[in-house]
């Protein structure tokens, strides 16, 4: 059994961790952190939770993180790099859901998240945990840096398009919409009921960070230089997230060719699912899983292609995709313990 | 395995029983059957199954139903009684998730539901499924009546005080609350998004069909009179049902011992959460799992007591319940397959 | 035109009687205040007012508000007892949106609000803002307290009943359900649109504000001693409110009878409409509007009673109920731009 | 007064003519013609309209819609173009809020909408019905086009910058969003709660009938050839329409030179609010009124200029804009009865 720990678990990326790690077969839960609800049932505070959990939070200085194998951090942008040089040091391995450990360009990174960076030696060591674009790494690693949300549907979306080379890498439209949970369990005016319900509004147009994080992976895939213009957009719905991704074509391939492209790229992944051309996948065909789904149009068969996907941004989107790093990490199962079926209604 | 056959798996509570057997380790789906969509995968109706169900719905004219060894009735009122005779004279359980096999009065089924009952001997034989009241009777059943998602909010709230004598029977009031799922997967006005959204009605108020199934089944329990008023409402949320219920006590008994009366009475209940005095139970803690939970209020310490049930109307108040009544039926440990963390948020 | 002032505009209340007001045709908006906004146009907080309201928020010491005809309280409890008594003295009318002159009792104030009453001798002047059942005093009124949302409900619900004697005084319920937007406009984790959504509950079963407010009310209507009984529910709305009353009638009268006790009783009123015996009125049909609507229920023609009640609780509940007390303060039509037509969907 | 009538008054169009006609000073309601619900007072269907709508249905053979000065077609297409001929004989305007008018290429209408047009002289003479930008000709119309609830968005987003020659006009993408109620008041199962709520999906993205009619009003805008890809969205809010418009810059204007465009070009339009540069509208800010609001954003200061425009899809998305050409063609005020504030929250 892999002993895990949880830093920061009173959010919505740490009790979606626990309920995803609750049922793991080969997962004890061993500590949950937060100073602030030190001796709190974990299920006081998540009633989803009786009978499932039963550990209580500590406080970081009783937590004996060391004796884990591995902690989740499930916390704000700087915590993660502040604690994980001494945990790497006594052997435990690393998974951050913030953004500690995903651009590896630390000047990005100082400029977007407004904070130095306080351990670039690991950061640099550290692994993109997107496991279909970077299975082999991750599996080695001891700090993986678990991607943004709307990153892996922009990635997971491009991908085979930049890797054959098929569409212009500098003309790159992402217009992406995410369900409320994206922005955390924080008391804010902006996303109460009142406000958030029956509204719908872009954010962030001018530039957001998850416009350098999917822009430095993209690259990856390509000799071009690759322009991306990220539009995200808050939809009154919990969880879920569509992107909309829009490239323009070289050439005048065949749709079956493309549709064929994807098929054979994604064809032995258990989490991502190519539909039949021409379809619309829908967000809560996702509800609770892991799963991310994409499907291609090509409007009046003209020069740009429309790819959508959709994905849980709590689970692919974020925890389910961290457990999926883990199991990498120990030797499981790709997918042991994420083999939920999606909610539906 | 048990080889299960569903009969109407294009419902709401169709789907649900799909998602929940189509990971039982017990289970080998074996026939789906719906006249109109003979031939299609029910993944491609339900997005969501895709990867984990690969059968298609097959016309009820081929779908061997009688090759089962349980077949599940997510139909409208009347389809269940047509069948079971066949069904069960070849030794196939059957369970019925709609009206047909819950009354055990046929002139008030007659009356109720405005059909006559087709096979009244086979409803004098059939068992009210609902496991924490009636367990050692679904254990031998063939023919299980699963109970209204109402009905069992409301009987699970008032065994308690009903079987201790505590509570004027003739005086009890169910103000029960509903997300919109239960009323199904119809085509229908009243339940479209723009009509039902941002909205809140109480509806069939001077009557409705879960009156008297839970009056006929509130008088097992005591030998006093049952006065039972019922006020269903609509709630624009997908899933969920809140019962708030009101029991006049007789005499004047102290509340820890009417909270050790509801704890001691399932105590040894998987399903059945009784939570602290004074606690607000949520619909969503009980999303996608298989719980109800329980809650006690004595407003002003004076003489109503005020009992607090929610659920999930698709799990617990339906398709949940059947599989739990199912695992009784074949030996199986009473929580197999049924141990889903709830969704949250 | 009459100069209106409104100290603490930036919640809900506040920006509705903005909206209220901003097209009422004999008032002048005259000062907004919030000392946290000080100089920042109302419209930039609230761009639905963009071209309707040119207003900016003053710092309370330079609003100069005893130039005003009356002004609005919309804050929280015990701002507006701090300030009535200059303004009273400067001749400016007061209108409180919020409890600080609602309970004539000044030890139940204190019980249940956790402060000392300021100005008990205004208290004992002013007058309990619901027009139906006070006109003629409100007419006369330096100081109004507007009452709550659910009180307003209740009342309106009861009072025929009480006012004949037609009812069991002692034993009434109140199961009350109110939109998100009744929680304000506060930064707080339970009414996050995560938190909220399709989810459903009770809260302060075991005892709210608007039990003590809305008994002494109902006892002026009546010699016999009031019990009620009142359980406030969430719904993921955002406007609306809908009270299900229960009452156990003394003797049988004909349904035809109670009927037109209420149709009589309300006969001439603008803002309550009283439905077809046995409707169901649902929340959307008041929205944005300041009517109430009312039905009746007597299942299975039995001895209790069910009063269905809805309203918008912005309006009718709060500020557009306010907005009519204005009216008659100052001798205009009691309708006076108050006549929106309910938006639909 | 103006005699109005109204042809298909059940669908959510029709309700929206109703409740904005209900309050306009210069109308008087005359006919509403529902073959189906001859005789029901439109109250019985719609009670938000109690107390404001005293007309019943009545069938369209009995209408006398010839006595009208006006009448609005609130039906599915081809219903106006059969009944217009005959009206507009009789000296009675006509305003449908369907396509049967919009489309000039008679030939793009037959294939879209699949059935031959049945008085194209008609159509050739009728005006485009949107009066930002072709007001003189409403003003002297016989017959309108209602513009649809996308293009309107569109046309206005993209009208300035094309005018002006400032963008590639071959290469727009519009990404639009829109609330369910666009989909209308019919019995279906994909609109149903438990579908679109808690939901995100594209749909039509192959090709939608809104693409034909915005790209031929687009190139009236320009010389150069219009290309526009148009992907429609269902967001899970009633009402509410956001369109995220991308153009790419020929040049490299600053962005000042752009605001003032926009900002000189809807100086005196009431209905169209230019916001800030690099503001975020929401589309509740436009609820239940006639406004469109229009926002720049130029991400990276890069070449694709982002323009975000939000609307409410029943008002200026459709009938608040067919009033707004009522008033031009009977010369009132344009503004005459349309000044609602919108509803917020």
């Amino acid at each position: 059994m892999i002993k895990v720990g949880i830093v920061g678990g009173t959010g919505y990326t740490g009790v979606e961790l626990l309920r995803i790690l609750a049922t793991h077969p080969q997962v004890r839960l061993t500590a949950i952190t937060s100073r602030k609800e030190d001796g709190l049932p974990v299920a006081s505070m998540y009633p989803s939770l009786r009978g499932h959990v039963s550990l209580a939070f500590s406080s970081p200085d009783n937590a004996r993180l060391t004796d884990c194998d591995v902690v989740f951090f499930a916390t704000p942008h700087g915590v993660a790099m502040a604690q994980a040089p001494e945990l790497i040091n006594a052997g435990v391995k690393v998974i951050d859901l913030a953004a500690d450990f995903r651009l590896k360009d630390v000047a990005l990174f100082e400029q977007w998240y407004g904070m130095p960076h306080s351990c670039p030696e690991l950061l640099s060591e550290a692994v993109y945990g997107l496991p279909e674009l970077n299975r082999d790494a991750i599996r080695k690693a001891r700090v993986v840096g678990n991607p943004g949300c709307y990153p892996t549907t922009m990635q997971l979306g491009f991908y085979p398009l930049l890797k054959a080379g098929m569409v212009d890498a500098g003309n790159l439209i992402a217009d992406c919409k995410s369900g409320v949970s994206g922005a955390g369990r924080k008391a804010e005016i902006a996303t109460l009921f009142s406000e958030s319900s029956d509204n719908f509004k872009a954010y962030g147009v001018s530039g957001h960070r998850h416009t350098p994080e999917t822009a430095e992976q993209l690259q990856y895939m390509t000799q071009d230089n690759v322009g991306l213009l990220f539009t995200p957009h808050l939809v009154p719905m919990i969880r879920g997230m569509h992107s909309t991704l829009y490239a323009r074509l070289k050439g005048n391939p065949d749709n079956a060719e493309i549709q064929a492209l994807f098929e054979n790229t994604y064809r032995d992944e258990a989490f991502v699912d190519v539909m039949p051309f021409g379809s619309h996948p829908e967000t809560r065909s996702t509800r609770g899983s892991n799963i991310l789904r994409l499907s291609l149009h090509r409007p009046g068969n003209g020069a740009t292609l429309v790819i959508l996907a959709v994905q849980d941004n709590l689970v692919k989107g974020s925890s389910g995709q961290a457990v999926q790093c883990m199991n990498l990490m120990f030797g499981l199962e790709e997918t042991c313990g994420l083999m939920h079926v999606p909610l539906m209604p």
